[in-house]
């Protein structure tokens, strides 16, 4: 389970049905990377939180036919960021 | 889900059946490397998406029996490109 | 299956329910990253473990129904650790 | 789905019964990076072509108890190679 | 199915019993990173080998219900071993 930043959600009006009313969040990894996942827990800009990938990641949503790879898992409750090794934050 | 820019469709006349009539698409990150993707929903050349893949990307086609490990989710309505990150784009 | 150093538990009040009452650990390996696992076999801080990923970090809970993506599968009775390469210890 | 240059076929005399009789290819990427896939659609020393990774490497095959988690999904008709990036090749 | 060298037998008291009576084996890559892998052909220290990872790592053994995510997959005859780019070789 990788840990990531919410960074914020994302608007996309075309997408594969299979994503449903699934919430999408944008996240960003300590060393700069982005990624999209599906937000089931209710995370905000700024939390830190881990994401499931692969097929658990269809089941944490509580609905299989859910079609996404990732998916929130959770908020971290306390995080020391580390984001000196974050390029995007000089 | 990862996040790419379409760059070119794919030609390729000899490939498997698993595909069937699939559309591919050439697809390229921030950070310059590149992927093949099936698009279900209509993608041009320069729009941001964002991609499942696993057995997400299978089911996502809507027809599971097309054998794809990558699959473009939906199209992004806006983003910031940091291009300046890409090797590719000086 | 991958090497990894436990660092800490992680404390997580807010999760998925698909997680259950599993114990989760801060992983680090020898270049620094940091990924969280489910801990089926009791690994304290400092001991080197090895995760299982995909669904047989699921089936190595001991129960198929835990959302989990990367499990502790062992302790390692004894390991050169090569520190140096870590950024993380000068 | 990645992108590869065919290098060599590789000639392994002990290995898994899960491989039945499949051809097995070197493939090499445009960063120098090498990965072993099967090859059902018969590619040649110098094509480019795509992979399928997963279970989908499975099903694309045609036979789905063959044991590979790569297997090339077709030959790219034409492809700029952009040999540059290759550390292999000054 | 990636390309790794044999570097010795892995000795773990404490692990899952998911992982039953299974052979494990520490291998590294041309690029020095390392993974553990089951062993179902029998390599030795210094051989090369290529391995199956995901679900095709747990058919690969001949028992599904062991839960490997690595798998060794057979023993290449002949390998240009390329260890100069290997940090661990100077």
């Amino acid at each position: 389970m990788e840990i990531w930043k919410v960074e914020a959600p994302l608007v996309c009006t075309r997408r594969v049905a299979g994503l449903k009313q699934t919430s999408l969040r944008i996240l960003r990894n300590s060393s700069g990377s982005r990624q999209v996942a599906v937000d089931p827990v209710g995370a905000r800009e700024g939390n830190w939180v881990f994401t499931l990938s692969g097929s658990a990641a269809r089941w944490a949503v509580g609905d299989f036919s859910v079609q996404t790879d990732l998916t929130i898992g959770g908020i971290i409750d306390f995080w020391q960021a580390e984001e000196t090794q974050s390029p995007g934050n000089p």
